[in-house]
């Protein structure tokens, strides 16, 4: 079955909002079996969206189509789907009185103008809608099935899930779609791609790479008549993968490397604590992201400058030294987090976080000590472009970094 | 003009990736005057991708592409352009040059296939990028002009503003759309509605309003001849709309809390620091993401156990008294905080952090503290909703209040 997407709202093309629900409902789709190929956005205006609905129809078997169901005259959605089926509105009474009663739930006198959503097309039912006024539309015709939702996602989801999704698994019975994503960090993508090019021409399972902040994904797409014929065809290209790239892999599809830290950790009986410099605290941030951190994070300090770091137990000595920016600083800086918090390991991040940026500026290098009682390990990383990105890339290579010593200590 | 975006990868199809690089330029061009009539995404597939750009190439005059434009094999955006316009792609020696000290710059060996992104068809220029391997294409033919960017929003936006955006201003004339945002903490998307509600009406500047993480913003968007007089036409209504909200205002177009309480302190010369327990670390985070932060920012503890607030200064008593979470702890943070880190200021954040969450998870209550010296001040705050959300929620709350004692503080 080919799935097309269509997200209607002038908004979306004056860059207000971000299609967030495209990719909610691409997200759905794979576990049905459902090849999506095409999604595209079109203002509040008939004819262009005629035109993007006849395409549709015309080059695929389901179409799911938010927003342009509201009460305003912008509203184009259902004018839309009934012009390009050549069929009328007509107003249906069961919902005109859905609609009184949910205004009256709202002690509010329904306006008139709400009444265009109680219409439907011959080929159309409603689909309920709980949390809005505005029913979906579910069309059958000529073997196709298109489905309009309302824009709102905290409309559209509970629409799509307790409504939609049922009604579509019944109508769906061939292939499922199943993924598998491994996550590496410390490589290129054009070197990991070098490294899996002979996978790289397979078609089932099919290889993708991607370049992410904490790393590049690799993700094994198959396709098969169930979840578990799927699984036994992504299994030999997951273990050339893992033979391949081995110590590289951090983990695998929702994993994040703050949580599997935090397990390693967990697991282990080990504590953590940090000092920042360079990343202001979002080292902390990350760390206490992950479910369950309460358990193992001692605590964090954020200190930019000496004397902060100094008032937070960094030997004085060493900044003068070595200065703050400088393997030492970092070793000196996850030492003292270790002992000021009482744990049993420390991680330090120096490096001085340059004010302004933009184009143009250096490379920020930055130092990431990591203490654990016994030994003071310390490494300097280097990261072109933007700020916030680099920060982010930062916390990455710590917390890589503190997996790689955690895997090591057995 | 007309104008069209599309989007390249097979990420945006499998919804593993929202598009916001399709919203970004989305938001870009009403300021050039150019109207865009259509979005698109398309996977990783030439023969989709050509069937799009031809589409694209009979339908608008210019079309803005990201994504496709990596070293692998399934990045196809160069040689889909080339198929579309019958042209062939050749290697680019002083572009092979550049990528070459890209890579020694990092220290590393070009991988052989990270070739393909120093090709061009004769009808492209290149376009330098400044945080990656892949140069965008610039291409001029038959009245068309056809943009490739890179995916990466690291890459495309510096791309977009210093490269494309002054070339693409020369390119057009005629209206311009200029807007105008009003930030606002503190109230109800649906009261600031109530309140603004004779504005909404107007069509020319036009007044639409959004619900934000740090509160609800308002957006007055004018279409003119010229920047002056969009301005002037918007200027009556944010007269308006200040005269209404008042107090609630905070901001403007792209300053955010954190800059904006940066600057006070900065211009009152007071210095700040912070203990977190609830927000793990995401208050000092987002203090230090603001340029210049560290001018004023002394530093920040996080701290989400008792005894490691003890350890950071915190009167144990105050804890065994009232709890760790309670106004009385976040004002002993605060107080803290600011003792700890010689600041004039401290903020503490109290409040526990279940692990788990979900659906259905009870509302989170949390305490903050603000404490100069002279006054010692807490608030108490309920956030519904996820967990990830209601720290960056209690993160612009403390910001807002934070600006408030700063502004009265006279």
């Amino acid at each position: 079955m080919r799935a097309e997407i269509i997200s209607v709202g002038t908004e979306l093309l004056l860059g207000e909002i971000t299609d967030t629900n495209a990719r909610f409902l691409a997200s759905q789709l794979p576990g049905l079996g459902i090849d999506l190929y095409w999604i595209s956005q079109v203002g509040d205006n008939q004819a262009r969206l005629v035109e993007v609905l006849r395409r549709a129809w015309q080059r695929s078997d389901l179409i799911l189509i938010t927003g342009g169901l509201g009460p305003t005259e912008d509203d184009l959605t259902r004018e839309a789907i009934a012009e390009m089926l050549g069929e009328k509105l007509k107003l249906v009474p069961a919902l005109e009185r859905e609609l009184q009663e949910f205004f009256a739930r709202l002690g509010i006198d329904m306006p008139l103008t709400n009444l265009k959503q109680a219409t439907l097309i011959p080929s159309a039912d409603a689909i309920r809608n709980v949390s809005g006024t505005a029913p979906g539309w579910w069309v059958e015709k000529d073997k196709h099935i298109l489905i309009a939702m309302p824009g709102p996602p905290r409309e559209m989801q509970p629409m799509w899930h307790h409504q939609i999704l049922p009604r579509l698994r019944q109508s769906t019975t061939g292939e499922i779609i199943v993924s598998k994503t491994l996550k590496t960090f410390g490589l290129t993508e054009a070197k990991v791609g070098e490294m899996v090019s002979p996978l790289l021409a397979a078609s089932n399972p099919t290889l993708g790479i991607y370049a992410k902040v904490d790393g590049i994904y690799l993700r094994l797409t198959a396709k098969a008549r169930g979840q578990k014929q799927a699984e036994e065809m992504i299994a030999p290209g997951e273990a050339r993968l893992r033979s391949i790239l081995g110590e590289y892999i951090w983990g695998t599809d929702s994993d994040t490397l703050e949580a599997v830290v935090g397990h390693m950790l967990a697991e282990k009986g080990l504590s953590l604590a940090v000092m920042e410099g360079y990343t202001g605290g979002l080292l902390a941030a990350t760390i206490t992201g992950a479910p369950g951190a309460v358990a193992y994070f001692k605590g964090g300090l954020v200190a930019g400058s000496e004397e902060a770091q100094i008032a937070c137990g960094v030997d004085a000595g060493v900044i003068s030294d070595c200065g703050a920016s400088s393997r030492e600083a970092a070793q000196a800086m996850a030492g003292a987090a270790r002992l000021h918090l009482g744990a049993d390991i420390g991680v330090g991040i120096a490096g001085v976080d340059e004010p302004g940026g933009g184009e143009g500026r250096p490379v920020s290098t930055i130092y990431i000590g990591i203490d654990d009682g016994k030994n003071k390990r310390a490494i300097t990383a280097r990261y072109p472009g933007d700020r916030a990105w680099a920060k982010r890339r930062a916390v990455a290579t710590a917390l890589f970094k503190l997996r790689e010593i955690l895997a090591t200590a057995g």
